[in-house]
């Protein structure tokens, strides 16, 4: 046992008169390892719990008395005249700690409680003890008085000391706790990232995490009642301060995003220091619970609450003596008042998230009206309560025993939109924060401000590059194919000779019947337009689209999918298969079938006379009927039920059309921006169109933005001396700011290497990202009928029959609810199943999501 | 002729061997005068000139060197050895001071840089001035050396001082100038809302601005060219320090959106209060273009650069000697290089500004897609360049001689989605910015979050109060139109026993014909099922809407508008109208034909005859047609020409639907949320929809967000046993974060008296925005067919006929141009123009508006 006296150099000898029991211990104690399991399994989810109150206590700047404001509320908590009950437990936790071991916070906290107590309460019955895990080599040293090996690691230096004040309420049974801990510790009184740089040490950001998460169930564990616990994390300098990494300590500790009590700075200048630091923390989601500050005789809470319009109250401190002899016993009896104010509104804000968490599913079922959603059967402990998401994460609230927050893996990608990382969802806060400040929003027809135009440029010279020229703008992806309807029967029309002019009184209110050539089980959005354009399925009866007639020539298209580890070809009838030798129609990887030498093939010729065929046949059959536009999902059917279409069908299809004159519509709103692997679909296509659809992950999947990019020569379709001849179609927030700005960055923070290490060097392509062996062994496991694995996107249906087919089924509810116990937040298609991660999630993430999905599979039993 | 020792207390006597003349005058001056002008003219906009740089000087802290920057860049702009051209200006304006006189940062600047010049170019040739404004009466008694009468009061103290430094270069002719001013001065060292508080001297913030607006425009006016002239405004404290009236500056001195220099902190904590300073100003969209910060060894700029990704340079000044009697030319000579990059950072910023300006409006005409816009009827030089919008007003780029800010008001309110004052954009600003960053975008249906389910509860507790009891989110007006159609098929047809299974596969694709009845010039969006939903019309024809058969019977309805300051009601053809009186045809004011009392007179009588009539008359037409919905715009036809439609007529419309058990859907996208004076249009028809749509207005005016509100019992026709009853319709950004965010706050905000103005006592309407006697005298005029003024919006037609009649019309055109100029933006729909404010703006602004648009008139000569 080392006795460390440069580490603890408090009155801890001090006799008091009531005092039973005081000691000391300093030993190596490891109850809380600092290292990482070392296990292959998945990194650990950093659940939260939510049994007691936890917040973390920030500051402005350095300086300002975060370790009073702590050591405050740790008296208020453990040392209340009227306590709550008989014994309580306050956790102090500082996680990073530079200037150590001459500044140490959490000793701080420990011997000035320990003075508090014997001040305050010397009859009470409390345990204290202070505890510092890790240290660099050069801090080590300064505690334990000689080196050690290992320049540049971070030492277990397991300081120790604990204190038990046995007063008389001793007897009782009941005793109260104060836990302080230091996770890491530096020497130098400098930043912490700069103390790693100097003295080594370094901590990677996920190691820091995963410790904390540790020591925030430690008040969890021990089944005392929610108002007997208090964990209090204090941050070291400002809020922006950067850890020991480098990571600004407002971003490091974000998944947690625990309630937040802001110091502030009382001083003159304070009032915008405070005010800043308060918008970063906003800035990056966390809540703002109560702002302290230290009185400077300035009445900067005043303009602190105009500020704040009272949303926040602001506690204002007596001024803190500056003699350094001074023991601040009679600050902190002054300052009482004020802690026991601050200890309530953070009971009060904490109780009452809990109530609202309970709240919410049913206040959800009673006024919501969810899209897609048979309300009955949804009952309300199948809610899911939302609390934040942080990059690919949601953080959800749930009970189990007590409260929790846990993480789960977005696999949904929310409808197909997200994209962020954690980084780039705070670069994207920031930046539509900036918009929204500048802009608000803006008209646009015959305007132009930089986000619309910065926007249009990159997506003309990205996803439209080659073909396209114009960007038109909307609001989600049905309103960009309405928008791509029109623009092609106009170009249709004018190509064939069919001009009924709008401006012609006579001709309103005269049709003719111009239809879509389309695929069957492709989707192209929820609007009538959009409707129309798609094969008769469950979405489009009379009891759902009331208007609908199916305004199409819809084909069968070949598919493709794996099984047993083989890519496989499924044809439609009707296509010639009989010359067709084996090699055509299984592949042993997809880059068989992406290849464009298969131009050449008897499949080529097949699916070429398939298709005039089936033209032919509609044009025999309708007389009248023209087909005015192709319009398919390149290469991947979403809503259809995630369906891989033969690449090789479809180009054949645009070439088909386009010898026709009938113009080619990509709806990319699913495929676009990476989710196939590629910026554009049309890239893995091998051809182009002459008007495309872009919306969801465009914007990085943050806010609704549509655009409909076009040829030059659709354009020029729409050219004219009247008003009456343009595009009359409009959305109010046509090209919003916000929309536009989250678009440019991340259109460019997709494609960029240095913000996305999916990139490949080439930098057209993603890497992989599924694991081919993981992939091949769930593609012939027996529950599963055929597997998709392309970009971002991994699917599989499950084998069924009968009514457990289709979107309508709910064959897989039994896998998806064990799949959200391990973190993984799925939404099915009837009985497709699919996993959808971020262009920036790492493969390794995407093997815990394969993995974890197959043993599930293994244990899967069809309700 | 005074002299102020006090004030300047430089080393202005030294003598030097160049030197042949320097003087020093301190005289009351008042070239610059700070009362605002006494005109009633509309208050000066806040013109900003861009021939030259002008910067804003801002720190994250108080001390941190703001003047010092300012003086190197004057000294960099006016003694650089290798000057841009023979003469230079540099304007450095300090709009707040406090501490003064002892504390004067225009008298810092003034003296340093003489004693530069005389150290690094006596032969310079260059005159040097500082002047101070006003004062507070203390400050003005400190300086003058006794008091005035006028307690609380600022005093024009005009002190100036002057030297002209003559050096051997004078002889070509050629002479620099810095210009120093202060413009408010108090005498306390604290901040300057305090000092307001303690000395008086209260300072409103629009006064401050035009002040300050004349003093950016000095540089500007005596014709040098684009790199002589440099303005520079230095605040006061940090970023979100209060000014005089306790604004905070980043926000009061928004409306010109300076680009900015940064003077960040170098110290322990620096990191911290630099990037939140940085985001406070991102937040309210300031451009930072470079931050700096003085050298203490702690490398600060590594953590700042990273965290800027390298997008914004930081600079390191050489540390400041710290001794007081150091007169810091060798540090302003350590210096030197460091202020040249900082001023040709500063200079190269500028000059890609200003090329982009005047490449822009091409870039847009060449790969934009405009909606609603003829492309061949936009030259370049019509396109309006926004550089921003603060509040209701645009800022414009505009060259007349020179470049230049122009505001203008945005009276077309973008397309109608406008209402946010300055305040409540920033303040959404950081809501939305929150939203991002806590929630991005989550999945919606299943699920719940705060904002979303904070935003039903809004809806129904206000638009929907009373009647509805479920809230369906969607994208834009047009979406939640297509939801509200099916919503009100579906129960439709459960009423009327009308059951196609979509479940039965027997019954997919077979359909009956379900229709609406409309009222003939109402518009309810641009998709195809809404497009459906409204008469034939310019907008319905094959060339712009191909699958348009229009599904509805549409009425003609009855139009109310003033004229000659009366208000008129127009009837349509088949209404009886022989046996009405005179008084059920004309009013006196809008009361009379809102109020509910005309229920009872023949003309509602006329009215549910006529409807009855084309009731009976179209069913017996069509046989098997149903009439499934009725869908109206209340009170007022937006698109279809600003019409207002007698309220009674609506009512008894919806009346007779109700009695048929055919549902009514209020189209309250353009109407609602006090666009028409009352939160929902449906307060002012007395009567209450089963179904009614939102958007625009909801989220403020910042962010594209719908809802479609509905009964329970339309609910309940979507109720099942299987999915596939359930309202399958859905956009993947459904009730997204930051759309339901700032629809909260937005909400919230608009009705409550603290944050608008408008609201009256009893809550339920807004005053009256439009001057009842301009709005007369308008409506009298010859040129003017009709007026229509109600809420935010006031409306009128020209009189016009033939071709300038419609929306394709081009007539308006001239005026608008000339309201341009006035800096009001219109848009007009064909001859129809109108004027339409936020549920904030001022009365005063709206008369201001009308005032324009009545001289406008005035001089209209139709083109």
């Amino acid at each position: 046992m080392l006795l460390l006296s440069s580490l603890f150099s408090s009155s801890s000898s001090s006799p008091h008169s009531r005092l039973l029991l005081l000691r000391l211990h300093i030993h190596l104690r490891r109850s809380i390892s600092s290292s990482p399991p070392p296990s292959p399994s998945p990194p650990p989810l950093l659940d939260l719990p939510l049994s007691h109150p936890i917040y973390t206590i920030w500051a402005s700047n350095t300086g300002l008395g975060k370790t009073l404001v702590s050591t405050g509320l740790a008296a208020a908590t453990l040392l209340s005249p009227f306590p709550s009950s008989d014994s309580a437990k306050f956790i102090y936790i500082k996680p990073v700690q530079t200037g150590f071991p001459s500044d140490s916070d959490s000793a701080f906290v420990f011997r000035k409680f320990s003075q508090l107590v014997l001040r305050r309460r010397p009859s009470f019955a409390v345990s204290a003890s202070n505890h510092v895990l890790k240290a660099s080599a050069s801090a080590a040293e300064a505690v334990l008085g000689f080196g050690s090996e290992g320049e540049g690691e971070l030492r277990d230096l397991g300081a120790y000391e604990e204190r038990r004040l046995l007063g008389e309420e001793w007897a009782a049974g009941a005793a109260s706790e104060l836990t302080c801990k230091t996770m890491y510790a530096w020497r130098e009184a400098i930043s912490p990232h700069l103390a790693v740089e100097r003295e080594g040490g370094a901590v990677p950001d996920k190691v820091l995490l995963e410790v904390l998460g540790r020591c925030l169930r430690i008040g969890s564990e021990d089944g005392r009642g929610r108002m007997d616990v208090w964990s209090v994390v204090e941050t070291a300098g400002g809020v922006a301060s950067p850890g020991p990494s480098g990571t600004l300590q407002c971003d490091l500790y974000r998944p947690f995003r625990l309630p937040a009590i802001l110091v502030g700075d009382g001083r003159l200048g304070g009032i915008s220091g405070t005010i800043s630091a308060y918008e970063s923390l906003k800035l990056r989601g966390y809540d703002v619970v109560a702002i302290v500050i230290e009185d400077h005789g300035l009445v900067n809470e005043v303009p602190l609450l105009s500020y704040l319009g009272n949303r926040v109250p602001v506690l204002v401190l007596p001024p803190v003596p500056q003699d350094p002899s001074d023991n601040l016993m009679e600050w902190f009896d002054k300052s009482q008042a004020v802690f026991s104010s601050l200890k309530e509104i953070m009971l009060s804000v904490y109780s009452e998230r809990i109530q609202r968490f309970h709240d919410m599913p049913k206040r959800a079922g009673d006024i919501f009206w969810w899209p897609f959603t048979q309300h009955k059967l949804v009952p309300e402990e199948t809610v899911t309560v939302i609390d934040s998401r942080c990059g690919e994460n949601f953080s959800v609230h749930k009970v189990q025993n007590n409260d929790f927050i846990a993480q789960q893996f977005d696999a949904c990608a929310s409808w197909w939109t997200q994209g962020p990382d954690a980084t780039l969802q705070i670069e994207l806060a920031r930046d539509v924060g900036y918009a929204a400040a500048r802009f608000g929003h803006v008209m646009f027809p015959e305007n132009v401000y930089e986000p619309a135009l910065e926007c249009a440029e990159l997506l003309l010279e990205g996803v439209g590059k080659g073909w396209a020229s114009r960007t038109f703008f909307s609001d989600n992806g049905s309103t960009a194919i309405e928008v791509a309807l029109k623009m092609a029967f106009r170009k249709f029309s004018l190509d064939h000779g069919i001009i009924l002019d709008s401006t012609d009184p006579n001709t309103i209110g005269k049709f003719i019947e111009v239809k879509v050539i389309a695929l069957k089980g492709s989707y192209h959005g929820d609007t009538l337009g959009a409707m129309e354009a798609q094969a008769p399925s469950s979405y489009t009866g009379f009891l759902q689209q009331p208007w609908y007639t199916g305004k199409g020539l819809f084909l069968d298209p070949p598919t493709i999918f794996m099984c047993d580890g083989i890519w496989k070809l499924s044809l439609p009838e009707g296509v010639q298969s009989e010359k067709l030798k084996q090699e055509e129609l299984t592949f042993q990887s997809r880059g068989e079938f992406f290849s464009k030498s298969r131009d050449g093939s008897s499949l080529a010729g097949s699916y070429s006379s398939f298709i005039s065929q089936q033209l032919s046949a509609y044009s025999g059959l309708r007389g009248f009927g023209h087909i005015g536009a192709l319009i398919i999902e390149p290469v991947v059917h979403g809503s259809g039920g995630m369906h891989m279409i033969d690449p090789l069908f479809q180009r054949v299809l645009v070439n088909e059309c386009r010898s026709r004159k009938i113009p080619v519509i990509f709806d990319e709103v699913f495929t676009g921006f990476w989710r196939l692997g590629a910026e554009s679909a049309s890239e893995l296509l091998c051809c182009q169109p002459d008007i495309a659809c872009f919306a969801k992950l465009m914007t990085g999947g943050i806010i609704p933005l549509a655009a409909t990019l076009a040829t030059d020569a659709v354009f020029n379709a729409f050219a004219g001396d009247s008003k009456l001849k343009a595009l009359l179609h409009g959305h109010s927030y046509t090209a919003h700011a916000m929309g536009c700005t989250a678009a440019v960055k991340s259109i460019k923070w997709f494609k960029d290497p240095q913000t996305n290490s999916n990139i490949t060097s080439e930098g057209r392509l993603l890497r992989e990202l599924w694991d081919a062996e993981l992939v091949h062994q769930i593609s012939s496991h027996p529950a599963v009928q055929r597997v998709v694995a392309l970009g971002t996107l991994f699917a599989l249906e499950l084998q069924a029959e009968g009514s457990n087919v289709g979107y309508g089924s709910l064959y897989a509810r039994s896998l998806l609810l064990k799949l959200r116990e391990d973190g993984v937040y799925l939404r099915p298609l009837g009985n497709v199943i699919y996993l959808m991660c971020g262009p920036c999630t790492s493969p390794e993430t995407c093997s815990q999501l394969l993995i974890k999905l197959y043993r599930r599979l293994e244990e899967f039993k069809p309700s």
